[in-house]
């Protein structure tokens, strides 16, 4: 059978976000808000968002069918595909079984794994699950393929600008560029009721925006105070924010990872790490006696601590803000577009560095784990997945919709979510070539996609 | 770290199920169905079912508190918690999460894992997930943790016989008496709509029965013959159904475990294999000239290939079949509730034994898997397992309802699917002690359960 697999992580990645989206600042205007609110106060630029021809499925299917195309995987190499997503339109059919349309026509039905739900999390679940799978002796020598897709949308208010879709695929297996550290890792999961999706009929979440910023920075300490524990016993010597390259943050508005950025180094500081230096020791002195809880709600020392963090943050955090800043929160997808927005950023470089990455998911559940970069062997290398992503491009050619257009979008989409008997406009005239779109759901709830050709017309649908 | 592991599988099984449940001869009386419509056409004996007390929750905190407290497992030694559903009370929050609860009392939040969702096999996915995680390099040392929790519900009709509940907790890891032979083991997965649930405020799916039976012995044939393919270029000689001692299915109702019985004679005797006896041969001659399709629609070849499987039926399935005779359709619960059956039948006597379990959910997704028995050491030996889970006692001490009760009571449950601000009756009389229940979920949705004591009186609700 295959040979004992090493350095089993990332080998390749697609990304996919729609090519419609909206200007916080319009947004900012329209709502009446003050200036700078979203902008500033969220930390966000501009939110991509689904409009009526696409969805979770739609964004997958396209993430997945790019990623093969371009990496020139036969689908016949795929022995395990997970889904993660949170954007439930059905509640027992799986987005997995959805994808198995790619891999049916070519024979290849011996495909394992189904989704895994848990709010933004289930990305990392299922990304865990697949690299677990290549070092198990379950293993049968194929690729394992990840697809994190979600469409973030919410009611009128104040989370409404927090919004953004995408869709993200990584092909899973060893000799990657992309290698995991498995025992540098750490999770917090615990039953809190800070974001969650318990009315059944609505795209909308219950939110509870004060309490789920708490449970993340919670949830950040409790995860990197136990990673460093663990280093500790592993290596012999302190972790600290120097030991890595790089930290990417599940994002769900940029301030929250700006936050965290801060957290981090205030965590250093208790630990009293060699990280923190003469002059940020006595700035941050006056806060060495707060409870945790007290240090949670101080508005001083979130001051004071971003101010010391914000060099750390310009040079280890920003360059993976790129995406979710751009597109807004993906769910389970922001983590990893926020990984892509730093193979974007700093490509070939990042060979011999390590990342730290932070995943956490509402409910709650939350991983901090750390990835070893090597520049990898063509076409599974650093710079070949900045070029086949092609961010820039990407983001440059999408078509801003004003506020009105954007809120008809979201009433279209509110109106048809978990109905039956429609078809779409079918309009693809936005989407790129390659995109599959929605085309009908049909009076037994099936649902009916398309693919928009290279050159003109359409492929059939499924 | 920990050393590497063997024999990695499952140390210990619970199974709870509600006390609550109906005959399906007077279901059958009520509905003015035919005489053995239920009985004999379904093959079903008995329906367990949820009261307005208990849910997937509720069942599931109580089945890991009971497998934690009689294998006398610390909180702490788990590492990993997963769970396999398809009854979703909240599109996010993931169930894994409410059973946070009882490690958390114990400072144990460090547990990777959330829930694994696709129809009934979920709970396959969960297994196949922790299993590997054990034998991955992230593998901390400590046990994976296993939860399939389920309420099968119908609306009123020809399905609403077919439902069920229960919920059933693994613990797995090395050096385990049941143990995953990994190699052997095939998947069919596709894209079809046979049984779904896309009405997102109604519990009830959308069924198509017919093709969802269709799919199942389509999906069985194609694992089978893969799995047989697998073995002979691992072993060097012809897998036929001789080579394992037992049979174990998912079961929707018993007679569709009749049907695959007979379907998997049928593949031995198109594969020319041993294990079919010449008079067997002569009777299922007429039928070698049938297409795939044609052998799926023939009535007369599911006559006789039934006539001709009843002995390895009896012999080899039937262990298998009790509890989900006598609890119905668990769902994600429903394969290991039939392998539990077994474990209670056979105990002992399954050391050094194979046994061959097929798992399927709509949608679709299947997997069918071998498992070597071993006695084991106590506590995780096949005796003490069949005694800890006393399943006997459990089937006689269930209080039966009426067909207007339970009528009564799936028309409370519709009511209250998805809804919030109401307590529960909190009427625990019948619940066994132990058992948790559902008190009152809140203006915000939220959900709060008690447990019953030992002695009298609750313990808090969380």
């Amino acid at each position: 059978m295959a040979a004992q697999p090493k350095n089993v992580g990332i080998l390749a990645v697609e990304i996919y976000f729609p090519p419609t989206c909206l200007q916080q600042e319009a947004l900012e205007a329209h709502d009446g808000a003050s200036k700078g609110k979203y902008t500033i106060g969220l930390g966000q630029d501009c939110m991509g968002f689904c409009t009526e021809v696409e969805d979770v499925i739609s964004m997958s299917l396209t993430a997945v069918t790019s990623l093969l195309e371009k990496y020139a995987i036969d689908p016949k190499q795929i022995g395990r595909l997970e889904v993660g997503s949170e954007t439930v339109i059905d509640k027992s059919k799986s987005i997995k079984t959805f994808l198995m349309q790619i891999f049916e026509k070519s024979g290849n039905t011996d495909i394992e794994g189904v989704d895994s739900t848990n709010a933004c999390y289930g990305g990392t679940a299922a990304l865990f699950n697949c690299v677990n799978w290549v070092e198990s002796s379950s293993w049968d020598g194929r690729y394992g393929l990840v697809v994190c897709t979600d469409s973030a949308v919410y009611a009128e208010g104040a989370a409404r600008p927090t919004g953004g879709a995408a869709a993200i695929a990584m092909l899973v297996g060893p000799d990657a560029p992309i290698v995991f550290e498995s025992k540098i890792r750490a999770s917090h999961m615990a039953h809190v009721y800070d974001f969650y999706k318990p009315i059944l009929d609505s795209e909308y979440p219950v939110v509870d925006g004060k309490l789920s910023q708490t449970c993340y920075l919670m949830a950040l300490d409790s995860c990197y105070k136990s990673l460093c524990n663990k280093y500790e016993k592993l290596e012999g010597k302190q972790f600290s924010i120097d030991d890595a390259a790089y930290f990417v943050f599940h994002s769900p508005y940029n301030k929250l990872v700006q936050k965290s950025t801060a957290r981090l180094m205030f965590n250093d500081f208790t630990r009293n790490a060699s990280s923190i230096d003469e002059s940020t020791k006595e700035k941050l002195a006056p806060f060495s006696s707060l409870t945790g809880d007290e240090s949670y709600q101080s508005r001083d020392l979130e001051k004071t601590s971003w101010q010391v963090a914000k060099p750390f943050y310009d040079e280890k955090v920003k360059p993976a803000t790129l995406i979710p800043k751009q597109v807004g929160n993906m769910y389970t997808a922001s983590l990893y577009a926020a990984f892509a927005s730093l193979l974007h950023n700093k490509h070939s470089s990042l060979a011999g560095q390590r990342v730290v990455l932070f995943s956490y998911g509402s409910g709650l559940t939350a991983t901090m784990f750390s990835l070893k970069l090597h520049e990898g062997q063509h076409p599974f290398n650093l710079s070949n997945i900045a070029t086949v992503m092609n961010i820039e491009e990407k983001l440059k050619s999408r078509h801003e919709f004003t506020p009105e257009n954007f809120i008809e979008t979201m009433k279209i989409m509110e109106h048809r979510y978990g109905g039956k008997d429609f078809v779409t406009s079918k309009d693809c005239s936005l989407l790129a070539p390659g995109t599959y779109y929605l085309t009908e759901v049909d009076s037994k709830y099936r649902r009916f996609y398309a693919k928009k050709c290279a050159e003109n017309g359409l492929a059939n649908g499924h």
